[in-house]
């Protein structure tokens, strides 16, 4: 097993993916791993003083709570939260397609950061979360490059308005880090978390 | 356009990838870039004081040319090749199982690097070629997790015996560079060597 500890959690305790990404649901889907999806509806708005980390941890946990209380009590909902950083600005999913446009036009030739939290929760108690940050270096790219690319409608459902495969590729130089933390679903870490739960199962 | 130069390259020169690589074969698709693609056979040895990157370039340009030579003048073709290099040690495609674990073996817990190169080539001339490269950190591996990858059949057909996406991102910590290039395609490379040609079409 490549993803051992996971696929040893999921073999005692169902999992649900508390998240309606597609690229989440590839990234599951792709190891092998027997999951349900439920996709979760809850309030995104960071706190006055709250730190962009924090935000991602504290949407992930609310994610899987909301998800969890609903389960069977073997059961451990997954819950996720990506979000941009370019300096002190956490960068969201655009509402719409002027502010697609002003987030890239942001991203265009900088450097940013993006941080996926995952959470596990059984029943209504948090068991374990966790993030994970890659830096990413955008392009220098040209208004019309940008409304190309918005065009498209891959930009709108995505945190900093982009996908870093198909085509919004042409956006980023390079990367340094972890590939799925920017897709939204690092596995790495979800199979770092799934090595602790059982213990922390046991502690009541 | 977001590929904008390779756009404009391939609505006045029909492309041929001259690559068996299904996901090369991705890269350029989910771009909306038109292509045709012809598996080129060449023998892939490298030279005795070659330096590897070279080594890659040269392969690249030999796949360019075998498929070229056959194209109507007008068309151009896309050699490629993807090396892994770890110190000084140039770590090919696996011959069988055992190759394959033995690679993974050493790549285990250590950085490499990814180099991909790209050659033009029209009719029997070479027109640009250029490379890529990303530095890939292996996380700690087992034995037993190395064998049970192998058996999934990915590494066979890939340069170091993994591929970065799907189950083999199990191997992978992190990267520092373009992800394409690891993939076996940079598309951004290929953007800006596609902005050359025309000029040096011009040439003679």
């Amino acid at each position: 097993m490549m993803y051992k500890h996971l696929a040893e959690l999921v073999a005692s305790h169902p999992l649900v993916l508390a998240s309606g990404s597609p690229r989440r649901f590839d990234l599951l889907t792709e190891i092998g791993i027997p999951f349900q999806r439920i996709v979760p509806n809850i309030e995104e708005v960071p706190g006055k003083d709250e730190a962009p980390y924090d935000y991602a941890v504290r949407l992930a946990e609310e994610k899987a709570l909301m998800v969890g209380k609903g389960l069977r009590p073997d059961t451990l909902a997954l819950g996720c939260d990506t979000i941009v950083v370019l300096g002190e600005w956490l960068l969201e999913k655009p509402e719409d397609e002027q502010e697609a446009f002003e987030t890239l036009r942001t991203l265009s030739g900088e450097q940013h950061v993006v941080c996926t939290a995952l959470a596990f929760v059984k029943e209504e108690r948090l068991v374990i979360s966790g993030y994970e940050t890659t830096k990413v270096f955008f392009n220098e790219v040209s208004d019309k490059q940008i409304w190309d690319y918005i065009k498209t409608g891959e930009p709108m459902d995505k945190a900093g308005a982009y996908g870093i495969q198909g085509m919004g590729s042409f956006l980023v130089d390079r990367i340094e880090g972890n590939l799925d933390t920017v897709i939204g679903l690092p596995r790495n870490l979800l199979d770092g978390l799934a090595r602790e739960v059982p213990a922390l199962l046991r502690e009541r």
